[in-house]
């Protein structure tokens, strides 16, 4: 850390800031510049809060220079994590390192029978996660706010018969324990990025969960959020990148894709990103997910639907399974020229030769 | 509601979207362009989903005439909503209409007898509602998460020595029966402007809540959050502008002061301003809140405190107790400018002449 | 400026950066962290360009210190630099420090008639500068473009026969001199920032320039464009605030009047405020002018209309010249509990007693 | 257009908007709602200005239907626009449609030797045009401005001995004529996105133009400084998307590649990506580049340096030409994965055999 004095700040305020810091083991390195005094935090400097650093009259500025996250840095654990999730029927879906995975499935859960119709067309398409919203966070009070338990029960069943783990979102600290009950994966959403005792309890829980960044979410802050999950014992956090809020209204959001190579660099943690809710209109998320994997991303999630018309909500953004088989090859054939692959679609049957073919020459 | 169809669009689609719209007992006018058909909807939009008839394809665009919110519409409730918070030794502060409130108090209650120092030193300054917080949302795990239960108490007794009402953050729906014990108005933080379950929960009480604007939640998304709580049958809603996300960088936020007559123009809810949390830094706090008052905000809410470079969180905004007394004396003066009063300041013994005299020559 | 290097940068390395920046006469301070080196520069930081030494392979971070313009800063000119424009027939109006100033006009000279007669009523209802386009930078090719030179002439009669100084836009560095010789103040418009050249041509002339800032001008960039101005001799620049792009739509622009309390603290010039381009609505411009005003802008900038309807451009904003009038009166209030006052307004006999008054118990 | 009337609007202004709009030969189409009237326009609504519509008291909101370019937009132009630039020693770089261009070269051209060794270099990495800046936009009037006209000489005859045709800025309308001797392709930079006066002066000459993307330019805007240009006459233009300011400061800009597929479905011209403006850092400039192909982009430019610690100008973002090579290598087959190619590529005899098999299979 480094503290920049003010220009007229005084000999004795100088002597008071080094003094705090000595008290609390740390050196204090002074460097008198021709118009500033600038001082040198050396040790843990995580013991020192800059905030009170800054509270105090004469000091212009405080610069960290560590990162304020530590188990989410790579700077101490070099290695990309990858997160093995363990397929019902046997097998496990990887994400991480060279493999990416791909999550589909319809916004919502609206009924049985939707799920597990789209849970076989997104399965035969090439995905092995199944994606699927039983507690919706709505922007409206007035509007459909999800079926709940039915559909926890509906995903883990279509999942079963599909051998694909699940995917469903949680938003409030009540319902982690039914939700741990069906689920192979939290969500967290964009709204509960900073929903801080949400992050403390699922990080109690021991099941993977994808970390979505907040529509105001800096990198830093949402590795902040990560760091609040880790520190709880849960080291499966996926982020996931689903766009900010900008000026650029012409899509809902603006996919910030620069975060894939920048969260890369700072961090181990596995990133995907989900280009059906930054878009939210089903013309441009073809183009976008193709992007995400070519700047690395380590998959996509995906909402698909039989009848977007008809869709209880999202319609709008979600992709036909067709289009989504379709746009799959694309992301098979990204992947391997970043020599990368889609590890778990080589089990899907209708792939099998294309993926064995593939998972030679990758790796 | 207004759909706009696509150049290509054909006759038998404008067929489907008009029997669609009928059978919900709406009305169809037809407008056929040069280059586009154009249907308008006619009766209680509400019933009609713009999702669904967006997710068609063949249709270009649909503009809501409604504003999706009703309850919190000042189409529907012409007059100001007046909030009344009754203090604990009798007397009620009233917030909206021609009544400024000024909020005060520590960021976090550290200590008992801190928490009664600063009642009594915001209280001499003009301030009627003290504010402290004991659950507190933290970007790191590992800052201090605050005093809970414990400063719940100490903020209610410093609240009835000093005839103050007591506001505090509630961030879990866990928590909400405990707060409700203890204070008089809770405050939702920006972090938690879209915790949906968190909005019903606040909605269902009956107590008065802060709502404040989250950092990325545009005016509308803020008046649909405002409509969950109304929705509950709570309608004691104070909204409160504490900065957006911005490219700017030289304070935390970026206040966007626009939003009080934007508020005032689309509610009938009043609409207060921290500049504290904005600023992130104390030297800017008196402009910010005096250019508030000005734009017509229905009162400010400061963090003050007596010892900034001890404070346990957000020492660097807060306000020493006299600077927040010097610029109260503004901020009255300029609401008199604009014939609106800090009412409830008259209370204050200090205060009395002034307030008396401000009682007569407003209303 | 502060090398902030990488955890795995050689000793080779610092060797390098501390030979390079000795080259340069400065001094390097080396501080060896646990996890870092920092290499502090002491001496004239403009002589290294930070760019060169991030483009080092082992350098992490640069953190300047000293602000990287100089004519512009507080920190070389500590008194508010106060701008005296000579009005046509006598007398001065000032800006900066404890003068305010209010602008007014029409956003374009339509026909001289209407400058005259709009012209009468502004100074009437407290204007001491006058406002109009000639040439008027448009979004669209289509629109009307503005009447040149036949405007400059309107504009300077029109403000000769009301004795007040003329300000006009400027948008070509070939129109500079044409310009020149009939206004008294050059205005750069916010699309203008950054048109380096043109600020290069500004800066040559003695005539002062109101610089607006651009739509995604940080304040630090924002200065860099006085700076431009300020190093070809020209002193008198006047900032002018009038909105930036954010996700909030509301409104044209976020007005971010944050951005005076911090310009003040940064730099000397004087800031003022246009309330009118930021809305883009003229029922919300009184509310953000007062909030100016009180926020500490050294003035205001407000287009007026007689026939808003009419307007050849910019007519939603327009204020009718009597609401004009009512508004200036709540600013001279407002200005007054600040200790500041609309000097030049004396000078309209109308308020010939009041600014009297107000002219001894400021200053 | 639709235009939307408050709730109080009464009859007579009823009657009064529609005889407005029939005096312009237009038809007014009246839908009484049960809480709002609106009027739809019929015919060319370019003949009414919405802003004279927006200022009528009793109007609560214009909604356009069409857009508001003609020349720029898909509507009236539907096949892909493909601009062909000739090379100095014959053949052609076609840009648009399938085919994908390579632009590199240095941010500034700094020596003769410099320019000739890059040019080069990225011809042989598989680049088919040759940028280089003569004229410098910098933040500081104290950094570098540029060489000028020997510049442009370098330039031009760097390009002449690589067969590569030749991009370089303007910024100023009096240098159009002086670039325009040297250079094949103008560009015309962030900040001067709204220079209208530039736009209109490179609009009358007859190079084709990469107009690169406003810091806050929506894509609506963009659309419309191309209009400009295409309003004089020259329908060759080039967009470039090179970032966007927002409040995520990791990267010097957001790259919007969202505005990719925007684009395309707006417009029929051109889009570029340029990664190295935007990152500001050369480790994320392959990411971004290869998501920019991968999102449908018509082609990228990339600024390559052969010592970027000693460059004078943006030196941290420029690739070194053996990386940028192996770059090239993968945009290649990323393009093929969509069925593009990188035309011009094949023209490098060391990209011979590759070039020739991807002309076969690709059209």
């Amino acid at each position: 850390m480094i503290v920049i004095l003010k220009p007229e700040a005084t000999e004795s305020l100088v002597k008071d800031i080094v003094s705090q810091i000595e008290s609390l083991g740390l050196q204090a390195h002074l460097s008198r510049g021709q118009f500033r005094t600038v001082i040198g935090v050396v040790g843990e400097e995580v013991k020192v809060d800059p905030e009170h650093l800054k509270s105090i009259n004469g000091v212009e500025q405080v610069v960290p220079i560590m990162k304020p996250y530590k188990l989410a840095s790579r700077e101490f654990h070099k290695e990309d994590t990858v997160i093995e999730i363990a397929c019902p029927q046997g097998g496990v879906v990887k994400v991480g390192g060279p493999h990416c995975v791909a999550i589909a499935g319809p916004c919502a859960a609206e009924d049985e029978a939707m799920v597990f119709q789209l849970a076989r067309e997104v399965k035969q398409a090439g995905a092995t996660v199944l994606r699927g919203g039983a507690y919706k966070p709505r922007t409206s009070p007035y509007s459909f706010q999800g079926h709940g338990e039915d559909a926890l029960k509906w995903l883990r069943d279509a999942g079963r018969e599909n051998n694909m783990p699940v995917i469903t979102e949680v938003m409030d600290t009540r319902h982690v324990q039914i939700i741990e009950k069906y689920t192979d994966i939290f969500q967290i959403g964009a709204r509960n990025m900073q929903n801080f005792n949400l992050l403390f309890e699922i990080g109690r829980t021991r099941k993977p969960v994808v970390l979505k960044r907040g529509l105001a979410g800096s990198i830093s802050e949402w590795l902040m959020s990560a760091e609040y999950v880790l520190s709880q014992g849960n080291r499966q956090v996926i982020l996931c990148e689903r766009g900010i809020k900008t000026f650029e209204q012409s899509l809902r959001y603006t996919l910030d894709l620069s975060a894939v190579p920048v969260v890369k660099q700072l961090s181990h943690l596995p990133i995907i990103v989900d280009p059906s809710h930054a878009a939210g209109d089903r013309q441009y998320v073809p183009s976008l997910a193709r992007a995400a994997i070519a700047a690395g991303a380590d998959g996509v999630m995906v909402e698909c639907h039989d009848n977007p018309a008809k869709a209880m909500c999202d319609g709008p953004q979600a992709l036909l399974p067709d289009v989504f088989a379709s746009l799959m090859k694309d992301l098979i054939a990204i992947a391997g020229v970043l020599r990368r692959s889609f590890s778990g679609a080589a089990d899907s049957t209708s792939r099998q030769s294309a993926g064995a073919a593939m998972g030679h020459n990758v790796f």
